[in-house]
């Protein structure tokens, strides 16, 4: 298990979460939040997942200025934090930390997790990441793909071929190819299919393969990370950060090399077996039990997910499946089945000047 | 009009209003709130209605200890609070109020009116008394019914009979029957029948007549009655009062006056013209329109009746007629089809201690 020392976590941790408004803010984000009830915040259930497979000099969090406070709050153990000077998509966060690492650790193997999801299961996760490790270590970029538990249409798909013939991923497989989010008679086919997984946005890498990858496909974006890179461990970090970022291209990992690299035949796929969720909004949730709602909440022929920050009781008469949320500032109402609307209000506040709210 | 000049009018201002909870609450009944948004409470507004008919030292309220200090702060004029010390239902608090004010003025009719009514048109109202108080002077007691504006099942009917031969009261008609609450196909039947109206609970009567009937109805009653009021000029009013008071029968002038006499044939009926409310639940206060819900709210493919007491943002997603009301300390949550259920929400509290909300 050489590979696995040269390993390095990344944590992009990004994304307002406006589909779990009124909880998840721009200024208090999903993953800054303690959605499940568990007493650690997503971010930190993340980083305790991490820190099952790597010490934690091996983790590095990549997120913006006004979250950084909050972030190494939440993280005391965290040695390694990149503050973005603004938000630019997941390809140039994962990026810099694979051009800052690698020049720093030839060799250095680049895994990127997102800091907002939920995985129960710390033991499946880690074995899937040590077989992603043993994938990128033979050249090619490895994902974790989540074994479908329904036909979901809230997810991009991957499909997997041939098995390949790694040494330590015996699970592993060639990726055919990254489908967007399908409509409901396709995905059933997917879920039908066998062949299908969950693109969970998990990337494993060797930092020079990432790299060059990346000169090849967004070669602008590519100068763009080298030289912020090299000047990252000097007296001009900040000054290169500040003066390079805002040309950067913003484009997401998947679209900048996950897609393109496997028309190539250069991607391989673990099977991830344990629950996964991305906690996309209150119906995913509700779906995941535990603490979903408060104990002050009076249901009169109703049911649902009620929750209040506070100490506020939550009455619902006569609504099934009802999402009650009710914070410091705001009271949100809506059923399961709407709660991928739920992003509307921000919005609509948004435009209303009611920045505050967001 | 010198029958006028001896008219009285009760206010007994009772209730909790446990369907319009969390709004409404045993420390702040619904005649205390200013539910319809017109800057005066219902109490007040009753207050204003009568003022048109009859001079402020001519209104008594009759309402509980706890609510005394703020009745008398909502109504600067009134010259004549009567505090029971428990509620007795409407026939102790009326027939306290028609034997004081008949022993100090004999021949005075007393009219009785809610507290926590809505009526927007006062000239209709006051023609209507004016003409209650006619139909009282000639021995009958008198009622206004309320020309129904659909076949709601949330009222009592009047069944009213021949036209009355009263001076002053071209309108009036003998009663038939008083009915309960009706079934939807009763109460459809009712309104095409077209000679039913809605028992609104207002009564005019002269107070000797309304004081006989009860002597012969219920005499128990009608006794203790007489025995506060023979006090109650004195010094000994407190002492009596609390002596008497739990003894008397509770029970609502419908039944131990109203029923009965009319099937004697001693109830007259006058037809109000004008548009009346009891605002049982939030369906009605939702149908009253105006200010139904706060500037505050974000409607996504939604509407309904929204309110929050403080500066609290709602935001209702994909819920059509959805209640959604925020007070400091609870929010409820229905749809209008399910409003009549809200009463269940302070009787769960009730049952698990939680009278702080209720």
């Amino acid at each position: 298990m050489s590979s696995l020392e040269s390993f390095h976590a990344v944590i992009p941790a990004g994304g307002a979460g406006t589909r779990l408004w009124p909880l998840s803010r721009s200024s208090r984000p999903k993953f800054l939040l303690d959605l499940t009830g568990s007493g650690r915040t997503l971010l930190q259930e993340t980083w305790d997942r991490l820190r099952t497979v790597v010490p934690a000099d091996h983790i590095h969090v990549v997120t913006g200025p006004t979250h950084a406070p909050l972030v190494q709050q939440q993280l005391p153990e965290l040695t390694s934090l990149f503050v973005e000077p603004s938000p630019r998509d997941s390809m140039p966060a994962i990026g810099l930390v694979a051009a800052v690492v690698g020049r720093r650790h030839p060799g250095a193997i680049i895994g990127s997790f997102a800091a907002d999801h939920v995985i129960a299961d710390a033991a499946g996760f880690g074995a899937a990441v040590r077989e992603s490790v043993a994938v990128a270590e033979s050249g090619l970029i490895a994902t974790v793909g989540i074994e479908p538990r329904s036909p979901s249409t809230a997810f991009g798909y991957i499909e997997s071929g041939d098995s390949l013939d790694v040494p330590d991923a015996p699970s592993a497989r060639a990726v055919t190819r990254f489908v967007e989010k399908p409509d409901q008679p396709t995905a059933a086919q997917y879920v039908r299919n066998g062949s299908f997984s969950w693109n969970a946005g998990m990337f494993v890498a060797r930092a020079d393969m990432l790299l060059g990858h990346l000169a090849r496909l967004q070669p602008h974006l590519h100068a763009g990370l080298e030289h912020i890179a090299l000047a990252w461990d000097g007296p001009d970090r900040q000054a290169e950060l500040e003066s390079a970022w805002p040309s950067l291209t913003p484009i997401a990992i998947d679209h900048a090399i996950a897609e393109p690299v496997s028309r190539e035949g250069g991607i391989g796929i673990v099977p991830g077996r344990f629950d996964w969720d991305d906690l996309g909004d209150f119906a995913a949730l509700h779906a995941l039990g535990g603490r979903s709602s408060s104990p002050d909440v009076v249901w009169v022929d109703a049911d649902g997910l009620a929750r209040a920050e506070d100490g506020t009781t939550i009455a619902v008469v006569g609504i099934h499946d009802a999402v009650v949320v009710h914070t410091g500032d705001a009271v949100l109402v809506t059923t399961l089945e709407h709660a991928q609307q739920v992003k509307e209000v921000p919005a609509r506040l948004r435009r209303e000047g009611r920045e505050d709210l967001v």
